[in-house]
């Protein structure tokens, strides 16, 4: 690919890097960037340099801001005495999405992992502790992924935190539009031992 | 997502509409730019405006360059008699993969399509014509994909041409490494009438 110039072959290689594409998709990609130049690979540049030049983690809670603080941390509205645990900022943007949790988060920024080893202190937890106090917060909410990793980190945080707040977790069981029979035992399982009486 | 602010709204719509990418994966593309912001975001903003700045069509034959003419048509060692006609630039880029062709190529921009209303004017086939006695042309390869579209086109390329120079096909036939159980019909009746004699 000599012929199609280095500049070519550097953006190629770039895009290979993010999730989701290859070699293959990502030449994909960069010949249709070439052909919508005007419309998707100049207004993406500028986008992508106005995210670097802008964004940041909100000192905080750990979301993405333009400033030191995010809006949510910023919103006296949100100061509703929850806060909610994730791992990740897209969790916190599908909590966002379903427009039901009116407190504010918290991002770990990924589970504990003795494989990874990945400790307490890399996952924002000591910080976790002092908004408890800080910002006179009653109830913290696990809103962590059913993995080992996650469930493991759940755990830790509860005992962690213990009597100075209650803590609570999502609920597991059959997701809404749920068919059974394409449910793993495990979901079934769980769903049984938390049934309600109708 | 209005706590993520607008700026990473504006460059995960914009990533959506990349090849292969939906909503979801742009989304987690942009999160992944966002935690590599020296090392992917900023150098992949930067490559985009540097493409966008400098590449443009070789006006010879279609294929990306940066200067008005291809390295490969700029080449005298390329202008061996032979133009190799391919669809787009992409396919360009898997023939010289292939390191096997030392002539110069043309760049159709897409195929003839009666559907897209796609004519021979939209095509770069007059400036085919022109090519081939400007550049002295024994022979026209036509590497135009096996489906209707690509074999109507070829056949017309043929037509247009006529006796002024040689026309040929890439062979159609079992792929290198393939196993007959996994082959179209097609394939295998194309393969079996151009068999050969060991």
């Amino acid at each position: 690919m000599a012929d199609a110039g280095t500049e070519i072959e550097t953006l190629i290689e770039l895009m290979a890097k993010l999730p989701g594409l290859g070699p293959r998709s990502a030449r994909r990609a960069v010949l249709h960037l070439v052909k919508k130049r005007g419309v998707l690979l100049m207004p993406l540049a500028e986008a992508m340099a106005e995210v670097g030049r802008t964004i940041r983690e909100c000192l905080n809670c750990g979301n993405l801001a333009t400033g030191d603080i995010c809006p949510i941390c910023e919103s006296e509205k949100r100061a509703n005495g929850q806060i909610c645990v994730v791992e990740d900022v897209a969790d916190l943007w599908a909590m966002e999405r379903a427009q039901v949790f009116t407190g504010r988060y918290h991002v770990l920024g990924g589970t504990l992992s003795a494989l990874d080893g990945t400790g307490p202190e890399e996952l924002r937890i000591p910080q976790l502790r002092d908004r408890i106090a800080a910002e006179d917060v009653r109830e913290v909410i696990l809103a962590l992924g059913a993995t080992i990793d996650g469930q493991t980190t759940a755990h830790y945080i509860a005992d962690e935190l213990g009597e100075s707040v209650s803590v609570t977790s999502l609920a597991q069981g059959v997701p809404v539009g749920g068919e059974l029979d394409y449910l793993d035992d495990g979901t079934i399982t769980a769903a049984l031992s938390a049934r309600k009486a109708l």
